[in-house]
């Protein structure tokens, strides 16, 4: 018998789980549109050379690639932002300018496990392109924060300017970006693996510590203010580098205001020069990236997730086969009434089962027509979770869950 | 320069377009909760062996199967049947028992394009696991009926028993499958070519047609009454096959009342034998799929969608540099009072152009703020529809748009 198993790093999320990721993306969903921005959808598979060399020799390794069977090269999405650019490049004038899209479908990468990370996930990203403008970059850290805080979670943004670290090797960038992470001490003998001497490793650390704000980043800080944010929530960090290497303005990092170990919960910035790639024409943009495995997570720990993300609201219960119908009209009438109901659907099953069954999905109420019931066109209703119950007419049954 | 396309039979969905889907998407999420329904996730990419070999040869033909970095021989969904098969194995007493669940993820075919077949597209199914009964038969149907009313449509549901078509060789039904789209006469000429004669064609096709609805059938039926709903809406069609082989109880196909080519707008029916084979064990179930590319195409058609599916309420322009920071109170202000509101983030625009992306985007209002109003603290409310315009005091402005 074939073994009924998923691939390593790619999941199942049955009821409880899914229905915490969409009330994320509603949430979400709800900040994007209340800034403007608009849906895309792109396909899951590309051509392989639409997608390939974008993403570094590490991309290309964890890229999920094959031939079809029609020969063509092509490759599982990455990212959404390689998508983005083709889609601006294919459609041009199609789309408003700027275009202000917002895009939630899972990417594949074909990463280690070990770490902890999956190889199917959820990417929601926002992104402005076409503007180069602190007002649109000052939308983003706006929208950012506004959207954390909608989930309830207490951020602060680490901003930098990618600029700033121009003059910066790669090399010595790589090393700088783990200076969270790793501290100072180890910062300095990593700089002095790729070349540097004591003193240049210390010089460099503290060039980099001592970076002041760029007045474009100042522009940008104020303009979130005018908007009605408190610098509080913003933290100039000049030692922020982010990992992606098309960054060419600002950038920034989401972590919970409590997490000392400033674990990310999301990143972006500005990057004018990769939207352009299909078209030879430079296409400014900046965009935020929500992680949401990480945000789900973060939100478990903190009991941020509602209760009663159960949709349904009761089970009418069937008594026997011959009071089968009586179950059926009542709970088609709470239906016709806007009430999620459940009808248990099975005539033989001991009423004992039937409440059980409403516990093991959280319904939070049953209701019961027996012989009497149906006698004097009442019903009974089972509070599941205070353990009560009363006997009500159908019309007060119906007043009462709604 | 790499070229910006798309692979053959994927799509892009724009936000014009990816709104309506998530309209959709809503309504139909909102009908499968009200009856109790579950919503469930699963991987794209599972072990080929988990796929292979449960769609017959055709499906093996057209499934997109690739062997992974670690050697994995793997394959993308190819419907939402067979994993939700592998989920009930996998995970057991965990689920509750029956299993009614929602699933709404694209699904992957290799299809021929020329039919106007895509090779991603959505599938949309709900299925109830665990239950033989003839109340969650008739649960399919109420709910399936109540899904296309939500999104007004005015359908009729075809239903037929597969279990009196058992005795008809399976190549014969397979003609039979397009009596509706080819008529009797072609019908006979393709079943002589399975080798009957006339005669026996002829009588094979009476024998079909005079098929009376099953014991099973009329319950089925009548519990479907019991809920409320007209028997005009169901049509039994004792000539009914629906292609799948693995169906083994009542069958059902939406069609349009007003379609006189029938084309489906979804399917489904009962499938007693499929779910258990990861686990061995014989596992009841009844489902349906919604066809949501057909469904999309017919509310096209019969302009069913919303005029005002765009979410963006308001578009407040900007005047100049210096009246920037009104612009961006304003807004702040609206999208604090709930109103999705989107700000123009170039301060040198001239506004006609801003006017311009407004009407783009079909954002139904714009706000001015220039000198004048700033001075008296009013804002001009453009109402982009009917051409006709307002001074307000700010709070009038959200009062008039909330």
């Amino acid at each position: 018998m074939i073994k009924a198993q998923t691939l390593k790093g790619f999941r199942d999320f049955l009821p409880a789980e899914s229905r915490k990721r969409q009330y994320v993306i509603n949430k979400l969903r709800g900040v994007f549109e209340s800034f403007g921005f608009e849906p895309l959808e792109t396909p899951a598979l590309e051509y392989e050379e639409v997608l390939l060399g974008k993403y570094g020799e590490e991309g290309d390794k964890l890229m999920y690639r094959f031939t079809d069977n029609g020969g063509r090269k092509v490759a599982l999405r990455y990212d959404q932002t390689v998508p983005l650019a083709r889609v601006v490049a294919q459609y041009g004038q199609q789309l408003p300018n700027p275009f202000k899209r917002y895009q939630i479908q899972p990417v594949w990468r074909a990463e280690n496990t070990q770490k902890g990370r999956f190889r199917e996930f959820l990417q929601c990203d926002i992104d402005t392109v076409g503007l180069f403008s602190s007002y649109a970059d000052a939308e983003i850290l706006a929208l950012v924060y506004e959207a954390y805080k909608r989930l309830g979670l207490d951020i602060k943004i680490k901003i930098n300017d990618r600029a700033l670290l121009s003059e910066i090797s790669t090399k010595a960038l790589g090393v700088l970006d783990k200076l969270n992470k790793i501290g100072e001490e180890t910062v300095l003998i990593e700089l002095q693996k790729t070349g540097l001497s004591l003193e240049e490793a210390k010089n460099l650390l503290n060039q980099a510590k001592s970076f002041k704000a760029s007045l474009e980043l100042q522009k940008i800080m104020a303009a979130y203010q005018e908007m009605g944010y408190s610098e509080n929530s913003l933290k100039f960090e000049s030692t922020l580098v982010r990992g992606l290497n098309y960054y060419t303005g600002i950038i920034l990092e989401v972590v919970l205001q409590s997490d000392i170990n400033s674990l990310s919960l999301g990143g972006g910035g500005r990057y004018d020069k990769l939207i352009g790639t299909f078209s030879g024409q430079q296409v400014p943009a900046v965009g935020f990236a929500f992680g949401f495995d990480r945000i789900i997570e973060a939100m478990d720990q903190l009991d941020l997730f509602p209760k009663d993300l159960t949709t349904t609201k009761v089970l009418v219960t069937v008594f026997s086969m011959e009071l089968g119908e009586e179950s059926i009209k009542v709970s088609s009438r709470l239906r016709s009434n806007n009430i999620n109901t459940e009808l248990w659907l099975n005539t033989e099953t001991k009423l004992e089962k039937q409440l059980k069954y409403a516990d093991q999905k959280q319904i939070p109420y049953a209701v019961i027509i027996g012989p009497e019931e149906k006698e004097s066109s009442k019903v009974v209703l089972k509070d599941l979770k205070n353990r009560t119950q009363e006997t009500l007419l159908l019309d007060e049954l119906i007043q009462k869950l709604t």
